[in-house]
Parts: structure tokens; C-alpha cells; sequence
């Protein structure tokens, strides 16, 4: 049997580019929900140490976020840094503006895997970036379950719908002769319970490892600023991720059978691809901040956000192909490199299909529950 | 008439990707030209102060390179400063390695227009950074005639064979009425005195552009190791760049006029293009590094590349090949801008007979004179 392809840093990634299922152009709704949240983005800048002035050189602040995919969120979380700081230090006591009329000077960091489309990401910022000059803007390659800085070196981090992505697909779960292998399923939702105890696993495991990385690298007085898919409590545990897996991953598993059953894939390739992602819930993101103990928590909840705006709710075509290309932007390089990309192609017709006729109930139920989290340095 | 498009930031790079013409593929003769190179980038790292140790905090070099591209000269470049500052600081006062084996952190950044193929330097990068973690990478989009870092941040600039490029095509040489007009050439070497003087000013221009942003970003101590296309001093001033510059130019010239005489671009579309490169003199240089006055000079001299090595000298049609794709991967992306990418092919098909033909003299004459520098901040 061929095993998934485990190497998930030099594969994963959201779909670059600008096109139909580019994850820019997939993104809106995302982007609507993260604005409600960034109350909690700037309640966690009010909290950071301020950098200190020291003579012949601007105050730096350093900010970073992690998970940044290609698309516009990130460029919202630089400038709402930027303008509270701003305003921060304007009312504090850096003192005046010098003759540049700059008060601060900004670092902002986009962080994602190497297989980031990072020159889509670049050919947006320059009109933002280099023109008006808010900050000083780099892009790092690497997995945030890595270090990614030198120690004390950032102030902020942020990371928004990322950190419910795992470094990899759990040990087990996508072989044969594990009592975790996750057969006939493609999520952790719905299956055994050895396979969600692996996935639980593999969520402690890189929580530990981020929030180890994040405390070396933050510089005193730093902060973390954290959305990320979770799940509401339940005694069925992982394999319970909430109605809204349910709908999705039962679409997702309908269409790779139909592919199946139309001979197009064997069963194997489906029984042995598996999507690493784990929406923890507060319990469990508590559990590990705790255990780590370089943190204290400021804020930790779970939120629901609003289902997507349709134009036409009843234009079923319309939603079915909403659907199918906000799942493709999240899994397309995922799915394309497990399958090959004309067979990715059939998948996501397929799923449309499924979507389409599922429409009115999809659009309602599109409510994903998310974490939303603020750390300090403890 | 067409302008030439202004906004080379957007436009220029070397040719990305790994194809035939692709900078990677058609880079190794500078690779190798380089190497011989890097001894006075040794001396330069001798002349840097060398960072504090501070308590809780391993020292930090920060390192940056001008122009990278996306090959791996850059990454060699990483690799001399790694080595030979972990040397340095080995047997200096930097005191023992702490228990990951480690005795500075080291910051590499890569900086290119955001034109640049960054996605393709990811994909070389993880094997060198991520895994055996010898330095933290970044990659800075924007140009370095403008500010890149904060203040004071940097220890060392190196910039190799980036800085002959002018940020834009001088003023008026792509302007039917200016007396800098440029007709009938897309070079500056053949040149009237006007176009001449305007593409010295350019030059001026950007390169005190440069030395004042690279004054402000770099910490105490800091240094820069420039290497740089030059030219041998001559009564004809800008306008005779070299014996190289006419065998090439003469070649690029022919190319362009052969698509005019068979009616596929017209003659204004070759008036309107021009190449914004300059390699200026030795003293040249040492005037707007003396006006500038930031820098003390370390060392500043015009060494002569040695051709390339040709398998076969006889094949005269593997040496035309080589000619054509290694001026491509260099101007490719503008002409493509300039002409599209259909008549960019016929070109470069016309390029490769005309080497073909020229094949023994051209592979002889490869010799470019370089500019090879070492600045300390004074």
C-alpha cells in the first residue's frame, strides 16, 4: 500500500495564486470573521512590554505572524499592529516624533511553509510596504512548530487559522496494521478512538513544541495573539469535531467514494490519505499552555463565526461551487499531491455536486467555532 | 511611441524557475568566478565588530544579501559568512559554546525585488536552514536603492553582481525628444556623449541612494562586500564599456534589428528599449563612496573574470546556446515586458545564430572586468 506522503513542509500549503480556488479569493468570509476578533489582537498589543528608547536609534518593534498563507488577513493583522502601536506609544512615553516623523520603526514578519506561494504574497505588499513605508516587511520560510528566530529577538506573534493545522498526520493513522489507521475516512471526526487518541497526541505534541519555540523567541514583556479552529466539548472526544465536520467531511468522504466507485481510485489511496487537522478544544489548548508554563493567559474562549454571505441563497449552483472551492483552497495542494492533480480535478466536481444539492442546509450550518487565545510571557 | 515600462521594481529579476534560461541553471561560470572572490569577503568579516554577549542571549550576527536572485550563489555566500565568523568568534572573546553546541545565532536575509522568484529560493533553502538550523533565514522584498531594515541592525551587506543595475532607465534615453535619446541601441556602450552622461548620472544617483541607506541600517562596525560588473578607464568615458559590451551589445543589436528587417517589431519598439545597466570605473566608484563619506575603504580594485568553460570549443552550436540562454536568464524578464514573450523567443532564436557564427571570439572574449569591494562603516 502507498503510504501518504509524509513530508507535509515541503507540500502543504493554502492554494497560491489568484485564481477561482486561490485561497485569496477564498478568503473574504474568513476575513470578516477575523475582523470581529481583533479586539482581542489589540487588548493583547496593550499588554506588550514597549521597546525602550535608546539614544541614536528609533524604537523597533518587532511583530510576526505565523501561518500567513499568500492571502490579504495578514497584510489586516500588520496594519491594525502598526496603527495601535502607533497609537500606543504616541500617548506613552517614547517621546516625540523625530524629524522623519516616525515615532516607531516596524518589523512585520510572514512566516508560512516554504511551499507558500510567498511571490504572490510579495507582489501585494509593495504598495503597502515599500511605497508608504509602515514597516519593514520579510517573509520567513519554515514550520512554526520549528524555531524560525533568534532567541529574544520578536515582541508579537500572531497566528490565525493556522495552528489547527498539525505538522503531520499522526503516527499511525494512515497504516494498515496500526490500531490507529483511520480507514474508510479522510478526517479525524467520526473515526475510532485510537485514531482520535493519536491525533490528540499529535496536538499536545506540536502545542508543546510551539509554545517552546514562541517563549525562546519573544523578547521580554511579549505576547501571542492566537485564532485557530476548535470544537465544543463532548464525551466522544476528538472523534466528535461538531456538526459543521460532519456536514464537510461526510461530503468529502461521499465524493472520494463516487470516485471509487466509478473505478477512477482504489479504495487504498483513500484509505491512506488523511487531512492533519484538529480543532482542540478550550479544555485541551488550556491543558498545554498550563503544562508548558511559560505563559499566562489573558484571554482563552471559543467563538462562533458567522456562516458566509451568499448572494443568492438560493441559487444552489452558486453555493455548491462556494463549497467546493473554499474546501479546495484549504486541502487542493494537500489532495493534489496524493492524487495528482486531474484526479483532484473530478474530486472537487464531484463535491460540488454533493454541495449543491445540500445547499440550504450547508450555508446555514457554515458556522465554524474558533479559539481565541491571548498569551503573555509569564 | 510606446514608453518603455518605468517601474522596473515590478518587472525586473533574473529568469526564474529551473528551465533551460533560468538564472539557476546558467549561473555557474559566476558561481565559479565568485568563489575566487570570496577571500576578500573573508577580510571584510575580519574588519566587522563583532556582536556583544549579553546575559540569556546567545550573540547575533545578522547578515544580509543585495540582489540575491534565486540561485545558489547566495546560498554559498551564507554559507562563507557562517563559517568564517563561527571560526572568528571560536578563537576570539566570545566565550565557549553553550549546551545546543552553538556560540552566535546567525540571521541570513535575502533580498530581491519582489519580482524576484522567492518561491524557488524556498525550495533550495530547507536542506541548508531548517534542517541542519545554521542560520534563521528571511527574504526581504524591495529594492536596495531604498531603506530595507531598521536602523542599526545589520553587521554585514554583501551585494554580488546586482549593483550595475540601475534602478530605472536613465532619464530621457527612451525619449524621442531628449537629447539623452538612445536610437537604434539598447545598450549605453556605442552610445552618444548625452546618453552617456545620463546613464552616469543614474549611476551616481543610485549608488549614493545605496550607501546612505546601507549607512543607516547597519550597527557599529559593520561592513559591505560589493562585487560588481566594472569597466577599465577610457577617453570615451560611460559610452565604451568594454570590449565585452560591444562584442555582446553588437550581437543584441544585430538580434533586435534582424526582427525589424523581417517586420516583426518595429523600429520605435527597439528605440524605446533600453538596458539599465551600468559598470562603471574604479574611480567612478571611489567618487560616490568619497562624497558619501560614511564608509572608509577597504579595498577597491577591478579584477577580470575568467571565461566560462566550454565542453566542446568546436561546437559552435552548444557555445551559440550557451551565449543566448545566458544573456536571457540576465534580461529576459524585461524584454518579455518590453516585447512579449512570443517575440522575446524569435529574438533570442536570432541571438543564438549570430553566436553560432561568432562562436570561437565570443567564448575567448567572456571576460568580464568586475568591481570587487570592501567598505567598513567609518
Amino acid at each position: 500500500m502507498e503510504e501518504q506522503h509524509q513530508d507535509i513542509k515541503n507540500v502543504f500549503c493554502m492554494e497560491g495564486g489568484q485564481g477561482e480556488s486561490s485561497y485569496i479569493n477564498n478568503s473574504q468570509s474568513q476575513s470578516r470573521n477575523l475582523k470581529m476578533m481583533l479586539y482581542v489582537l489589540e487588548e493583547t498589543l496593550d499588554k506588550i512590554q514597549l521597546p525602550r528608547h535608546r539614544p541614536g536609534k528609533k524604537p523597533l518593534l518587532t511583530a510576526a505572524d505565523l501561518g500567513c498563507s499568500c492571502g490579504h488577513n495578514t497584510l489586516l493583522i500588520a496594519d491594525v499592529i502598526v496603527d495601535h502601536m502607533t497609537k500606543l506609544c504616541g500617548t506613552g512615553s517614547l517621546g516625540s516624533k523625530d524629524d522623519d516623523g516616525l515615532e516607531l520603526e516596524f518589523c512585520f514578519y510572514f512566516c508560512d511553509l516554504p511551499s507558500n506561494d510567498f511571490n504572490t504574497l510579495f507582489h501585494l505588499l509593495p504598495q503597502q510596504a515599500a511605497a508608504a513605508r509602515r514597516y519593514f516587511a520579510a517573509a520567513i520560510p519554515g514550520s512554526f512548530y520549528d524555531r524560525l528566530f533568534p532567541e529574544r529577538s520578536i515582541n508579537v506573534f500572531t497566528s490565525t487559522l493556522s495552528l489547527h493545522w498539525l505538522s503531520q498526520v499522526p503516527e499511525g493513522v494512515a497504516n494498515k496494521r496500526s490500531p490507529a489507521y483511520n480507514k474508510g475516512k479522510v478526517f479525524v471526526h467520526g473515526a475510532s478512538e485510537e485514531t482520535g487518541a493519536a491525533y490528540r497526541r499529535q496536538f499536545r505534541s506540536n502545542m508543546m513544541r510551539f509554545l517552546h519555540c514562541r517563549a525562546t523567541e519573544l523578547k521580554t514583556g511579549g505576547a501571542i495573539f492566537i485564532v485557530s479552529l476548535g470544537r465544543l466539548s463532548s464525551t466522544r472526544g476528538p472523534t466528535d469535531q461538531g456538526y459543521i465536520y460532519e456536514v464537510y467531511g461526510g461530503m468529502f468522504d461521499d465524493s472520494w467514494r463516487d470516485l471509487i466507485k466509478e473505478g477512477m481510485v482504489d479504495g487504498e489511496k483513500m484509505d491512506s490519505f488523511n487531512v492533519p487537522l484538529y480543532a482542540p478544544t478550550v479544555e485541551e489548548f488550556k491543558e498545554v499552555v498550563d503544562t508548558d508554563g511559560s505563559f499566562k493567559i489573558n484571554q482563552l474562549e471559543l467563538v462562533m463565526a458567522s456562516p458566509p454571505v451568499v448572494d443568492d441563497p438560493a441559487d444552489c449552483g452558486m453555493a455548491g461551487r462556494m463549497v467546493a472551492n473554499y474546501v479546495r483552497t484549504l486541502l487542493g495542494p494537500l489532495i493534489d499531491t496524493h492524487i495528482g492533480w486531474v484526479m483532484a480535478d473530478e474530486l472537487f466536481i464531484r463535491m460540488q455536486r454533493h454541495a449543491e444539492i445540500r445547499a440550504e442546509e450547508l450555508v446555514d450550518e457554515m458556522c465554524f467555532p474558533h479559539i481565541l487565545c491571548s498569551l503573555s510571557l509569564a
